[in-house]
């Protein structure tokens, strides 16, 4: 299961509210904590085979909520036009560096920038 | 129920596949159709509180996923930034118009007024 750990992580970033207490419990301490599936199962005192299947039960939940509104593909979309015109300011900024000298240009641009790489969080 | 339309709007764009078949044709019929609980009812020979029901149903599951998730808030956050964005991009038209006149300037700030506007879909 971890190697789509990048994945899992942005599905729970999205979905992880509308899991159960205990899968989201399980799904902390195996992707974030980097506990193993057995460790778990002896914190809790149950079977290995139980975290397996509470873990999975949630990643199905948080894979079906993705397949049917594919709201992180459409953040993904946002997300790399962002990118994009991040890159246009800085290709204003060099412009104007090289040949333009304009004080407030550099300012606007100083100031687009940082609105695009504060809603890196987002 | 059809005074908050925006908001349900909203909701079903990010969640409504996550409705029953019912719950969207009702939905569709109801808020897109624009037709009353007892035309629908009439249609599908049950009663306007059935009609009623599965309505309700289905929204108070949008609202829950957005109470939950808060993507529509997250995503709403980011709209604003970008319009922000496009703001600045147009005062740096402005600025070049008036004083700096280069033609380079101008195509880049299009070139990303142009994908910000392309999000507007989003």
């Amino acid at each position: 299961m971890k190697n789509q750990t990048y994945r899992m992580t942005m599905l729970y970033d999205f979905y992880g509210d509308l899991m159960t207490e205990r899968q989201k419990e399980f799904y902390d301490l195996y992707y974030n904590e980097d506990l193993s599936l057995a460790e778990i199962a002896e914190n809790y005192g149950i079977t290995r085979q139980g975290v397996r299947d509470i873990i999975i039960r949630g990643e199905a939940m948080l894979q079906n909520m993705e397949e049917k509104t594919g709201l992180i593909k459409r953040h993904q979309l946002i997300q790399d036009a962002l990118e994009k015109v991040d890159e246009g300011l800085s290709k204003i900024q060099a412009l104007n560096h090289e040949k333009l000298e304009n004080a407030e240009l550099q300012n606007l641009c100083e100031e687009l920038s940082g609105i695009i790489q504060g809603l890196g969080g987002e």
